[in-house]
């Protein structure tokens, strides 16, 4: 028997990724709970492996990581000795950041004889190819799209941000740690004379994966909020790079985009 | 006899680079008026021959440029034949954007046989070198410091601002076309559940002109009412590249930021 678990977070994602599998184990980090998704098992991380056993004696061979997690606080007196071992691992790439801790995890369990899939590959409906999915791209948009692009490129390199909004080649905004929402809606509410005339082109807002990110975990993700947002925003569309974000609800997303006269293109 | 011209565009600069220099020639590009100052001559983009004339004639040596200009319109009917052969040159700066416009603009003065001087060398104490003007800089504040240069450097490499904000070694805000009084607004009124704990340290706005650029044009300015919209934002101070921001009025800048608790480093 081959079995796949999700690993979930919290937030929708770890139901649309279960939906696309065949029976498979949810499991979830203590304290988080993904919406709408049975929980099978419960782990910590100070029980990392007991929790492996668990999962080879549940049948599973692979492993995928769905929805957000907030680094967890750990309880000293709750490790068992072989996951003691993994200790000074673990806390040497949470001291380099989120990105090394990640890369730690997806290590320990490739270690533990668990194959570590994304979700483009456990579910593709989610993390949709090169193509427009709804609207019309002017030239104007290409060009924008090609700054943009060099821009989160860019900000990647020091580790700031996966978004950004390009409107007749200009920088309007950069995506910061307070993230899509923030940046969007202080946009929303910007002097109209701080930003380049709509009717030349209303811009677009870019997304894309960090530059060398591991794809199998922690995408970017857009939704139906988002397409709402950039709306609110007064921008023509939303670009991302084809393979490396997650639409929930794609089919929401194109008709809100539809409704809004935005374009939404997999670049 | 040797005089220096004061290229003048609009706001409070070119007053205060004029107030450092005796009998300076004060010449406005048509349009733009400086804050309360005298102009001596009034000169158009395509009548620039005819104008390098009058300035050898007033006995012009030396130029500085001060203050902000938005790219003029030219009205082909009044080009004289000398500034006509410039066009070509022209537009293709323009065509390239503003930085390749200042260089062209620089490259026909110095070619008309005069020096062009930047702010610093005109008048020094509008350019403040490495030192703490007031506050003191913590161990925090430092990495900060370190890790928004870097932050400016990768933007200016895509012509993306020349600030932003870090805290706590994260980047809370990044410098883009609506420039730094929308970028602190935008952090001023952030749902505090989106930055991290003040108390922890509350972070600084850091400015530099553009890895590579003409030091003599177009420096970024700070002034008093930028020390009031950082502590607005809830920031614990200001950091700038020594030698490559003006400060206009000084003393001003310090009185401000004492009485609000936030330090001035020129780094």
């Amino acid at each position: 028997m081959s079995r796949t678990a999700v690993i979930a977070g919290s937030g929708r994602l770890p139901a649309a990724v279960a939906g696309a599998l065949d029976a498979p184990l949810v499991c979830a980090l203590d304290g988080f709970s993904p919406e709408g998704l049975a929980v099978d098992m419960v782990f910590r991380v100070e029980r990392l492996v007991p929790f492996f056993h668990a999962l080879e004696d549940a049948g599973v061979t692979t492993v995928t990581f769905a929805g957000a997690v907030q680094r967890p606080r750990l309880d000293p007196a709750l490790f068992d000795a072989g996951t003691a071992q993994l200790v000074p691992r673990l806390m040497g790439a949470m001291a380099q950041g989120d990105d090394a801790t990640l890369r730690a995890v997806i290590g320990l369990f490739e270690e533990a004889g668990f194959a570590v899939e994304g979700t483009a590959r456990i579910a593709p409906a989610l993390v949709p190819g090169a193509g427009v999915l709804c609207g019309t791209i002017s030239d104007r948009d290409e060009a924008d799209a090609t700054r943009a692009a060099a821009i989160v490129q860019a900000l990647g390199a020091v580790d700031v941000g996966q978004g950004c909004v390009v409107a007749q080649g200009l920088c309007l905004a950069v995506e910061a740690l307070p993230g899509t929402d923030a940046m969007l809606a202080g946009l929303a509410t910007l002097d109209a004379r701080l930003r380049p005339d709509p009717a030349r082109g209303r811009g677009l807002f870019y997304k894309a994966p960090k530059p060398g990110q591991d794809l199998r975990v922690d995408l970017p993700t857009l939704g139906p909020d988002t397409v709402a947002r950039v709306a609110e925003a007064g921008l023509g569309g939303i670009v991302w790079e084809a393979g490396g974000v997650i639409c929930l609800d794609r089919a929401g997303m194109i008709a809100a985009a539809s409704d809004a006269g935005l374009f939404l293109w997999a670049r």
